[in-house]
């Protein structure tokens, strides 16, 4: 099994979307990202406290998704370590150069087929004059349009087995499993793994409609609960869809509002700062499907779409003739 | 004395700025108004709750300062009586044509000077498709930018006598005073009156230069405690002045934050939302200056310039060789 | 058209429970109220910014609901037209001794049968050294348990005809409709009424199983969105059951959690704290039966017990061999 | 330099107090925490999200201040490492058993004289019936009185020389520093360390009294901004003592409320959750006296006792006639 803590965090991921414009205006209008590069299809956004060039890749194409999801490694040390994991694990496909900002960077795929990047060399974030902020332990100036959100919090990925997955994050990378759920019939339905003191940061869910490689969502750090309530004052005036929230789930309790960008893919804006896991021995907490059945903390109902919707969409999926979710 | 209720609520307000564009800029961008006319040197402004035309008239002028207060009547027949009261206490000055949406209006003084004005006939806000709303209770869209102040909320008029000012507004105009400061020597060193379950809508302090008709602050309604600190953050990156706060008065327990506009107005921000004064025999509170000595309600000390700057500001009124605030 | 500003405010509510015990537990651990006085079956519950002698009296009863409902008129003389109106419309009942603290009191009822109270005279509520608060302008100490709630907020009542109750509130009190549902067969479903700067206080919802004099819900006031997280937090752990919420309601903005108390009466607790009815002259908000369907305000579905549930419930009628909710 | 990662997290305090009584009532009362044993002049207590047996032990003693720190490690292995380097480094005093809950420990002290604690071996914390949550996932139920403070977040420690020890911090433990204040004469006023995903969790303040092993204050996580608010109106009316605050501070952004329990120890309310350190190369971020002297992050000054009062206090350590704070 991998050390802990040779990958420091989640840092950047690329999206898909068939609606490039109305994407960019999503995560810039209503998130408060702001936009610090383009070129050709793709545009990358920062987070106001993004010590990186970047948190998001927005990306023309075909279908909504999720391309390349980037982890920092913590030396350069780590990255020969964990590079040798994924290519004796038979999952590694190669160097690359990474994004502007970031520096070599190795691609490699989970056992589901997502694609994944893995890289030390970064340059800090500069904010110039445009997005200055007034105190100098903070990448940029609090933005004054949106949520805002702060960072990039974690992916969630759908998949055939998750459990797969997981172990793949635990074992290749150094993550630790904090939560799942555990079906009556003995397979993991969803995994919460982390690499830091937050309590996750990538997530298998298991594809009720049987695809591979598909995006549940992604997520975006909100810093309170009260943020997120605003936000939804926000996304009702946009026009910003909302699928369910505001509530609190049970699992990781985190306090969500889940909204579709106008490409399609499932946006979750989160409050899971205050909790941590500090424990270096956490014990893994399983969810029965009794336990489940309770619905979210509060009592909400899971309404049915959060059970299927997932980019690329089963309409995607068939107008492309494909069966998974990897890019093509 | 006047009975209550003929004065349904403080409407409007104009405001003298030397700096006309960065006022309306602070306005806009921090406060979260919109601009919805300008004819002239003024320019006004909508906060999203409000169902009337305007609730801001920035007026460029030599210097800062508050021009006329408006009050809107119940009904006709209560500005009928209210402008019989105001004349037979040799305050009135006359009708004018309303600013726009606004009807007939009625120009008093207070005995310390400060311009009011007293209308019954309005149109209501239209928020045409720039700021439709998602509600059809709401008067505007919910801003993306800024705070966003929901409304006005009160005025604060320095003056040299506020027991004078405070019993023409009982009298006159059927206020009730809620709070006050007694000093030791047995006068008023401040009065808070309502017209509403508010539990203030106008206050007089007296102005610790000698002046008469100066301005203390206007303050502005925020929805919570939460988006007061938001506020902040906005305020220190957007290069907003923060005078004070945020704190909790002891004074009628309001949430405060002081800041100055760019032409030397001081504007509040508060929550007193949560507050109503529901009984019809409200007993009024009278803060001693032991009680006051104490600080505000959670400790912290009251800055020095709280006590001194108004608008005019003693620069401003020097340099125009005046002794009074009164708009020149 | 009775003139408005004779009813100050809605006062004080009488709740029956078949579990008295369980009940007061959860209005003092819960939302924080404190008992104050008791009587017989009788409990009087005082709310921290209540400045009479109680806001609430639990009354232990053979089922749940609502009995006596009170509103304090603005003066005596405020008093005396108001009997006059409705013994002129028929719903008189006669005088009473108020309870503790309350003088006398006129007693009537609503078209639809439940019985409300009328009184002026009423003493200030005494905090003595147990609740005494450290701001002289607060009626009782902040508590330290539960929610709290600030004070009652509205009652909902269920009822054959909301149009017919509405039009008394209107007629016979001085009520003014704020907001209301208007049925695709062009009756009212559902009508919010007011008598103050709150943009509702009392509301007549249609029972869609029949009965006359039911209890829909009774609601405190919470001072912010946040408060009423919190409690979410809370009640989970103190095992209370939470039937819908947290969310914003479309009509009247109203940010809202609903519970049962443990006598089956269902309590709401709301912020509508920053939202006021200023407007003189306020244009009535009619809902259609296509915009409700829209859902809550971000879109919850209304669940299925919020459209059946009141007070007596269904059972409690059957068993009582009754056909309507009115204090047996 | 020692490796990163082996030190898990800060994880309980021993703290005197000369009024063991009252101060065990403002934790409990006031931050929420939970009396889970006590033996001899020692209370042990409780967080509701702590996964260990305690986070704070109370003991009766002549003057106020903070006896032992503990830090737990990652591993077994961990504590061989950090123990030997230790001893290297001189400061090693040997093994105790643990208090309570916690396996072997040893003791050593930092350069100033602070006395801490190493451990790996930890009970988990059980509920049982008087604190069991409803969710599986949370170490006890939330407490219904009082903040409630989730955890320990920090330790200010007063001291000669803060360079120093944040050597030792960062040698001997594999602490990273995150800021620090550097003075015009080129020392180190101020130093924040951390271990984990926080910002800091140990922190060398210089003790302008020039005394070694005082204590500046201690620190307790709350879940919000709006927690802290809301914890400024219970101190209030229980009559906590609020020394500064709530406002934000520049450094490290924390928003902040200074508190003294009844023995005279600081105690900080913190809000430092939503920011996190996630860089493995953070470049560290150093304030000058010039940018100090702005003040808070939204202007407020700095109060005098914050530059002055530790404990033991002056005047505890000339009744004791000793010069420095450490455990006599």
């Amino acid at each position: 099994m991998a050390p802990r803590h040779d990958i420091a965090h989640l840092a950047h991921v690329q999206l898909l979307t068939p609606r490039l414009d109305d994407s960019v205006r999503f995560f810039t209008d209503f998130l408060g990202l702001r936009v610090v590069g383009a070129e050709g299809n793709q545009v990358y956004l920062h987070a106001w406290d993004d010590y990186q060039h970047h948190t998001l890749t927005l990306r023309g194409h075909r279908h909504a998704g999720i391309a390349r999801t980037h982890l920092r490694t913590a030396s350069p040390e780590s990255l020969t370590r964990r590079v040798a994991a994924i290519e004796a694990a038979g999952h590694g496909r190669g160097w690359v150069d990474g994004e502007p900002g970031f520096g070599p960077t190795y691609v490699f795929t989970d056992p589901d087929g997502h694609e994944f990047g893995l890289y030390y060399e970064a340059e800090w974030f500069e904010s110039g004059d445009a997005f200055r902020p007034a105190l100098k332990n903070q990448a940029a100036a609090y933005p004054n349009t949106g949520v805002p959100a702060r960072r990039l919090d974690h992916v969630n990925f759908l998949g055939k087995t998750p459990v797969d997955n997981r172990d793949f994050m635990v074992e290749a990378l150094g993550a630790m499993t904090t939560e799942q759920i555990l079906l009556d019939d003995g397979t993991v339905g969803a995994a919460w793994t982390t690499f830091t003191n937050k309590s996750y940061d990538i997530v298998y869910t298991r594809d009720n409609l049987g695809h591979s490689g598909r995006l549940h969502h992604i997520a975006f750090a909100a810093d309170s609960r009260h943020d997120i309530l605003r936000a939804c004052d926000v996304a009702l005036d946009l026009g910003v869809f909302i699928e369910t929230g505001p509530h609190k789930h049970a699992i990781q309790q985190t306090f969500f509002l889940y909204l579709y960008e106008p490409g399609g893919n499932r946006i979750e804006l989160c409050n899971a700062g205050a909790r941590l896991v500090l424990a270096p021995d956490w014990k893994r907490v399983d969810w029965s499907e009794a336990e489940r059945a309770k619905g979210q903390a509060w009592g909400l109902r899971t309404i049915e779409s959060f059970h299927t919707h997932g980019t690329p969409t089963a309409e995607e999926l068939a107008s492309l003739g494909q069966e998974d979710g990897n890019q093509d």
